[in-house]
């Protein structure tokens, strides 16, 4: 049971989003511009930091659901997402994208454990400026999500099955509902 | 020096948010509402957790910027923030305040570490569940902007006197820079 009350049936972070509306409006685009806005990172790329961090801060929630959405962007190419997610290293990625997973495992321990030789290796791999931060401030983002979901126990899905839906809906939808307007002055 | 080119002279945060104004609207609009925003918690309440949980993830710019915050909000009662920050349990806050900044604590290490119980005693302090769900978002928040500021080695100020100043400005001014408009579409 969650540890406040929230809305029944409502997965993982849904939940205190739907709680708290005002705080959700922010949340919802910052994840929209970070893993969906104009990029030089695929948002497949950006999907699987996101995983990637949330399977180290073990948040299956996020790890799941992010994990669906990379792959429903890959053509369902689950194994790629489950090997950079587990093992970066070894996985089938540039190595522009394995510098950047391995600046993303530093930035989950803490801020100040990402070397300069860290950022080098992202350069050298072709990383731009532009990459690297948002490389920090995803893996930054999903030490937030993560503990806002597992901070409040929300309930969460046991079945595969509803993260390959949330996934294909993250992917091609997005992260700010359809119809619903984000738009809002705080003066 | 920075790990990616940040105009000069903008301390902390300041320097990222302005090399990335997508991602900057959100950033300030959450904390705006989080810190500034209709709540039966104070400003300077939300500003001690702030502080107390940037203070746990060794940020110095945001521990020592958000104190100043709290202690602009308390008429520069920074014995009291300072004792908040370093010794909750000892301080002279309420003990609805200081079961609120236990959560904040568990927060801060993962969001896992909360229990049943630790919510069960800011209840019996008289904590509502919309002062439990922000006390576990700020906490988040801040392991979020946190690693923002120091995984990207951004320049921080020295003088106290700076963060006086900043604390002023974030307590009276806010997150959102007067006249800057965060109202955007992301359809």
């Amino acid at each position: 049971m969650a540890h406040i009350r929230l809305q029944d049936g409502l997965p993982g972070i849904v939940g205190p989003l739907a709680f708290s509306p005002d705080t959700a409006q922010p949340l919802r685009q910052l994840a929209e511009v970070l893993l969906r806005g104009p990029n030089t990172l695929t948002s497949a790329e950006r999907e699987m930091i996101a995983a990637h961090v949330s399977y180290r801060n073990e948040c299956d929630f996020c790890q799941l659901s992010h994990s669906a959405a990379a792959a429903a962007h890959l053509g369902g190419n689950y194994d790629l997402v489950e090997s950079v997610k587990l093992t970066p290293e070894a996985s089938e990625v540039s190595d522009k994208l394995k510098a950047l997973l391995a600046i993303a495992g530093k930035v989950q321990k803490g801020g100040k454990q990402v070397t300069s030789e860290d950022v080098a290796r992202a350069r050298q791999g072709g990383a731009s400026d532009k990459e690297i931060h948002d490389t920090v401030l995803i893996a930054a983002a999903f030490c937030m999500y993560n503990r806002y979901v597992d901070g409040l126990a929300t309930w969460q899905p046991k079945e595969r099955e509803a993260y390959r839906e949330m996934g294909e809906t993250m992917a091609h939808e997005g992260y700010v509902r359809p119809g619903q307007s984000i738009s809002r002055e705080v003066a």
